[in-house]
């Protein structure tokens, strides 16, 4: 439904990879081939950790509901600010209302979340998925997505504890309750979330069929590889960027993330393991 | 929190009250001497039955985030536009976002409903009084207003077969719960709604310091009483507005709807009755 | 860089054309096959000429800077109004801003004006060709496109006396300024011109290399083709469109344009006439 | 028309100034005591010149065609930048259309200006005005402000070279234009224009009845005056701002521009002198 970047590495601007690639972010949302819809012109949405004071603050937001390929703010904001570590998110709504309060990234204390997919049967289960949203977080709901839904169930579930096993039951809660109302894919989808230390990036739909997620490799061995490609030291080392298509045709530069896994990328770099099993 | 106004009558372009009397809901967009808020800047909504065909049928909305004193599509859309009955509201919001779903008035078949005031503690009842909105309605729920809530709430009540009585048992539940809350005033606010037909306007507040309402005068004696006065022409002898405050400055031109009143306005003129008592 | 679409006929919906057909311009905003680009997501715009009171009054405007495929006001409106004549656009920003001011179609008294195209070397000729319009109209260009200009120009050299003389004056202008600045395609477009009572659709441009134009077959022809074919039906037998691409797959139901023409449709029916050669 | 506020001084979130002080440009957006309006709802804009990089680069825009008071992302932005000189505008339309690119501050290169007040008999000098633009910077004009006119028209007579003498002689043109067209009150305003190092600060008005401008009192005189003043020490001792109307209550904090004055603030502190003479 969607497209979506997050970075994480040396204090850059998010322009460098939002703005300014063969197939940066911005581009995607006019025409990306990979996705269940080429145009994702439905607003979009820019979360950053600001750089200075105190070690991990709070992520500050910029949502719009115009396309993304010609606003200027998202220029000119996303040139001027620097971060090490940035969500950005381009939408194509498959219902909800386009507004605000329905654009990606979503907020939480410090932490960010993203979401490209849907819960199915979104129209039957809505009801029964909000109730089950902690008491104390329903008031913070200021959207209609399905997306803000699965956030909030997700920290309904401890995710400030444990973002993993948070993710897995709200996933598994939503896939639960969807095939209770007769829903054939209850969930699909591909999640960031953030604590402005490290990213957790799923990809999970319950027929196995999710949208792509790629991870950017490993920047030292890329540079090695394609010793004139300049614009790969614009990057420090640690730079890593986990994205819905790759930013640029440069074969081995970014790799696709398995089936119902979830990808850690933090101070001791990327690595991957099984989040969740579609149904057979 | 809004300044609101609903006509029933003759065919006319809603610019003849919207925006060319003296103070118009459009200047009272700006400046209204007698509201909670003098500035209702936070976008703006217009709900009308059009006319041919059908008898009574589906009512079409315009709702803009634009203030609406500078809108350009509001001047035109109610300029070209004719009808017989028809809700336009301008918005100062207390919390919940500036968007269009936010925007009154809300729809729902051939309904139409507004409002101006607010639930007490909305943040603290939200919950309850979404939970008990009948699942077949809950998701219709498309904003984040209270004011929304409460239309589905009288929905659920029974508005489509008894307006008043179902308006009153959601006013009730809303101060059942808010008090249960330790609330201090639960229901504050002034209502429109409309089957097309007829108009029910309620202006209520659980303290009894009801936002101020009006009714326009029958038409035919306020011409007698102004042989002069050259607008009174422009309207039909059945043409009446109920709206927040008077049009204009004309002594007896608008009349004061009593504190916790519904004032009815159908085929067969105006006429008022008691809806609730406010608690003393 | 756009697609657009005008109706003359029976009065009707707006949404009968814009929305509901297989290949309607709403869809043409999302995906139009035969474009300069496949997305038209830079704002739309709607002018009509309402029915009652005076035979041929102004028309009424609405533009809107969001994407038409999602737009609700473009739903709610085009389904209540009625009209015998209206003109609809959506845009695809070549680079001046998105903003209101730059939707099409625009307004000079009771004339509507729109254009699919560019005036080639628009940075260079700008200026050239603000100068040439008329001191009258000059403060009456709201916005900053070419087409503005272009409208400001035709209504400079006599659009209101005769439309096409006006319009082949303005475009050899611009073609004349466009090659002294050595502009290789100074004029590029399809264009809509419209009284009220008639509309004049021009196809050219200075490389022979228009942008698609068609209008539709006579109505009543085609319903002795297709008499199965509902959707006709809704139509009475002098409904005519002129369109940038065809709205339906019915072979015969949309006929070409040729290069350099302009189409008359008026009380009189459908003719066209050489506008003007290409440079050879 | 519009309440402006320009900034410089230590690295500070702008928010420090548009947000959070008793009277904030937020604040007086909603509410301006001084201002010609009291309500400043027609868009808002933050020019800033963002840290690190170069010594003096291009400043950053963010523009907005919404009310100030309740825009989330002014909130988020304006708390998570940090920038050593700042612009913030919220304006009044007095007649232009509401577009981002009619919003202030406006740039060139690395020149930023914003204007409060108006160009006299607009709609009869506009043309004349926009001819006098060196054709080198009229492709660069993208609104339809007088504003940007005027900064355009400063840049064509040597803004880059000589601020003070290119403004003078900017106002200069325009009285004399107006005046030749009869209008009595040719210029009105307080404009602002940096550098990136200076702010330069315009009062002046053709009768000698310019809208209000204040600059803020030395830090370090001030502090000792008010030892109790908290919110003083958020700012170091370089730190000023010339703005509409005072932030605050506090006496002695912000005094008043003379009449047809420049202010002057840069490295050695702030300084003002004549500008030029209203006609008598």
């Amino acid at each position: 439904m969607c497209r979506w970047l997050a970075y994480r590495g040396g204090a850059l601007h998010p322009s460098l990879l939002v703005l300014d690639p063969a197939h940066s972010l911005v581009r995607q949302s006019l025409n990306s081939p990979l996705g269940a819809e080429t145009v994702n012109g439905d607003g979009f949405g820019l979360g950053w950790y600001p750089i200075g004071g105190d070690a991990v603050g709070t992520p500050a937001l910029f949502h719009s509901i115009e396309p993304a390929w010609h606003d200027e703010n998202l220029r000119e904001i996303s040139r001027a600010i620097h971060s090490r570590l940035f969500f950005a998110h381009v939408r194509a709504a498959a219902g909800p209302p386009i507004q605000q309060t329905n654009c990606h990234p979503f907020r939480h204390g410090h932490w960010l979340f993203m979401h490209n997919g849907r819960i199915g049967g979104w129209r039957h289960v809505r009801r029964e998925l909000m109730l089950r949203v902690d008491p104390e977080f329903f008031p913070l709901i200021r959207g209609t997505t399905d997306s803000e839904v699965l956030f909030h169930l997700a920290l309904t579930f401890g995710l400030a504890q444990d973002p993993v096993a948070a993710m897995r039951r709200a996933v598994e809660f939503i896939e639960e309750t969807g095939r209770a109302h007769g829903v054939a894919e209850p969930f699909q989808g591909t999640i960031a979330v953030s604590d402005g230390e490290r990213i957790w990036a799923f990809r999970h739909s319950s027929l196995g069929t999710s949208r792509t997620l790629y991870v950017s490799a490993d920047l030292t061995a890329l540079r090695e590889q394609y010793p004139d490609a300049e614009r790969l030291h614009a990057f420090d080392p640690t730079a890593r960027v986990i994205v819905s298509e790759p930013l640029n045709d440069l074969p081995g530069a970014f790799v696709e993330m398995p089936e119902s896994t979830v990808g850690i990328l933090g101070p001791d770099g990327y690595r991957d393991e099984p989040f969740l099993r579609a149904a057979a």
